[in-house]
């Protein structure tokens, strides 16, 4: 009997952990929605317990719903390192970024004091691709080498999310912003 | 014997009044210093109900102290405005005011959701101080115009809040900012 019944439990394991995910990746997509263990087993269909047991702790199921919500982010800034003009590959990123960002707007505010490993390791991962772009940039002599390129990416990563950040992220403060910027990064005449 | 004692009842107000405002101004440049009332009180060694009565209440008291702390800048502002370089001008007021915010760093957060009229009108001053300095360097040939005077103003507004705010604001990075900016902003090759 053990078998079968071990099986079951174990598969119950699986699919409270997926349902948990989910519910913790729609959560961080709404803004404003709390992010306590109870809201997300609410809104799974589970009870608070199970979503502890599936996890481990709140911040181990955030950690693991945030990571995943970087992970498509990471493998395209990763495609994107290969593109043949390094420049408006930097520039198609961060328009995406702004973007995804935009659209995860509270999700850094909500993520302050947690121990999230996973996250980290994906934003170093996220931040290495950017350094990747900007050297192959460099390389190329499309963008200027005057200027440390790890000054550079924190440069961009930073205003970049502030104009994420902004309400409304209109298209037109978007767009300047990555003229601003693009043209800002060229050589010195 | 009213006249007497009203003037010192006058004379206590004002003079209370002034240190609370002081206080305040002292709280708002300490990292994570709570802004509430009795701290307030506390730290001028008043007590609240005399804060409060010189006042007429915390957003009050805190306005008055944020639109005093702006207002050097403004002046600033409005100075360099008539500076021969407008974009030397520009550059020069970035740099102050991001020294500005990075000594008032958590200033905006504490803020949030409070009647701040006077505050409010000074940002709209400085706002409109920054779009004079934009128009000047437009009109002389050393700033783009294929990009908005307003787009441009809250492009430089929101990312210079975010070198400003971010930690540590490394003079690299600030010079990095600065430089790529005003490339940036330079009329399009």
């Amino acid at each position: 009997m053990s078998t079968p019944r071990s099986g079951g439990r174990r598969a119950d394991a699986v699919r409270n952990r997926q349902l948990a995910l989910e519910a913790a990746t729609a959560l961080l997509s709404e803004p404003g929605a709390a992010l306590t263990v109870e809201a997300i087993a609410g809104r799974a269909g589970l009870g608070a317990g199970t979503v502890v047991r599936a996890f481990g702790g709140k911040d181990a199921l955030l950690d693991a719903a945030v990571s995943d919500l970087l992970e498509p982010v990471v493998r395209r800034a990763r495609e994107l390192c290969g593109h043949p003009e390094p420049d408006l590959a930097l520039r198609t990123f961060l328009a995406e970024l702004i973007a995804f960002q935009s659209a995860h707007h509270p999700l850094n505010d909500r993520l302050g004091g947690l121990d999230l490993p996973a996250t980290t390791a994906r934003r170093a991962e996220l931040v290495a691709a950017v350094e990747e772009m900007l050297d192959r940039a460099q390389a190329a002599g499309l963008v200027r080498t005057d200027l440390e390129a790890p000054a550079l990416t924190t440069l961009i990563g930073q205003t970049a999310y502030a104009v994420a950040r902004s309400r409304p992220a209109a298209p037109e403060l978007v767009d300047a912003y990555l003229t601003v910027l693009m043209d800002g990064l060229r050589p010195p005449r």
